[in-house]
């Protein structure tokens, strides 16, 4: 362990800037895990940049997005720091918690859990908004505060809701093909059932549809990209309800409905840029 | 199996074209095999476009370059198709076959065998530059005998010697990290026994540094691209041999040797674009 904590796992050259790997021991989740990190040239060079947030989907670890999306190229282009953390606690020993892909570990679902069984290790909400933050700003060359979220399928969902719920904390968000409304799909049934509890009052906190409703706070500059021919669109995703909702409140939302696309990594590599490009913008402007 | 020989194995949309994969029975290597194909967006309307192969490293299949290198975002504004052959036969219950990570299985080499054990399967040399460029011309809209070739460490090499021996055959080659000189590696030294024999004799025709030395043909349009801190580039790699012997025939190459880069996909991933500007170039060039 390196004395400001972290521990450098792996470090290749990507774009004229690293693309790195650390680990640490976390507070919130009480064990060891990793993230990636893009440090884009300028950083490299010690001049402070923003950051994006990325999240990734079930079954993902802090691998995926970074050996798949190719998402080095813009970020490199563009002068921000790219951070993912893996999708949940690991190596727990909780019983149950590696019997499914779509529960336990790999599936944290972005949540703090208030059940017993989890409530002590699976708190990913807390670990992405609070407690990651504090370790990039301390160990890497980013502007403090100045940051934004995105991310796949259950990660979307915890990007939306760690901005929906953090009024302020993110200068934009965008998602792909985000679990838009969780308690209403057997993805986020199960797992709200098994973090949050039987209550379904209990789930709606942590439901963007319903968070969107009442979200009072700067613009969010939303984007969402979704596949047409998803074929999770209908009975889990649902990302009609979240922009029907987002329309009730008169939040602006960007919703792309890109046809013929699924819900792989070649539909996320497509467009990864223009997210991006997205939230440069916003992050940029912001400190402008 | 469909009628003209190839069945589809996945279709996934990406940059506005179609990345797929197909399988079919090889008569060179009596076995299913699978490629890879990407079909940029005009060649999905029906426009006849330039293919170039790749060829992957030790342990790939046909999956590795598409996941990993972020290559279709330029394949599909180039307007080139893309086809990316597994690295060996496999499943043939040929003692020794998947002992080791480096021969046999998933470590084809790119040549045509001539020991007892391997040599009515292992003809990765025939395959690619004889088998598979007619099946892709018979099942896809290409334009006939338009192509290029290119590839990454064993198939770095692969790539070179399709090119060096079969001058005219390809509009431009490139390689990264090429296992440039194998008779002097222990990679290449270890494959050349194993399909090719004890005597080194045998090698040479196989090996791109010597026959770069006799080769007379139409110009190779050649580039490779080599990280500086690659761990396997003093005592596997040797591209300095491969250049030096360019030097002394004559042959013009473009040896970029790239600081601080590895041989990760990291690094194939930030100039994968240079090279498939470099083909679709030569590529377009020749049917001006």
């Amino acid at each position: 362990m390196s004395a400001n904590g972290v521990t450098l796992v792996s470090s290749n050259r990507c774009f004229g800037g690293r693309q790195e790997v650390y680990s640490h021991d976390s507070e919130q989740l009480k064990c060891k895990m990793l993230f990636s990190i893009y440090i884009p040239p300028k950083a490299v060079d010690g001049v402070k940049v923003p950051v994006l947030y990325w999240l990734s989907g079930l079954t993902c670890t802090e691998q995926n997005f970074i050996i798949k999306s190719g998402f080095q190229r813009y970020a490199s282009d563009e002068g921000i720091v790219v951070v993912a953390p893996d999708t949940s606690p690991r190596g727990l020993n909780i019983e149950g918690e590696d019997t499914d892909y779509d529960f336990g570990t790999g599936a944290g679902f972005y949540v703090d859990s208030t059940q017993d069984k989890w409530k002590d290790n699976y708190r990913m909400y807390s670990y992405v908004t609070k407690e990651l933050p504090l370790i990039i700003e301390q160990n890497f060359a980013v502007i403090s505060g100045c940051q934004s979220i995105t991310g796949h399928s259950m990660g979307g969902h915890g990007a939306l809701i760690c901005a929906l719920k953090n009024p302020g904390l993110y200068r934009s968000v965008s998602a792909f093909a985000p679990i838009a409304n969780p308690s209403k799909g057997k993805w986020g049934q199960k797992c709200f059932k098994g973090y949050l509890g039987d209550n379904p009052k209990d789930w709606e906190e942590w439901d963007s549809t319903l968070l969107v409703d009442k979200y009072n706070g700067p613009p969010l500059n939303l984007l969402i990209d979704q596949g047409s021919t998803d074929p999770y669109l209908a009975d889990d995703l649902m990302g009609k309800n979240f922009v029907e909702s987002c329309a009730g409140a008169k939040v602006p939302v960007i919703y792309r409905l890109q046809e013929g696309y699924d819900h792989s990594f070649f539909f996320v590599s497509t467009f990864i840029g223009q997210h991006i490009a997205h939230h440069a913008k916003a992050l940029y402007d912001s400190i402008a």
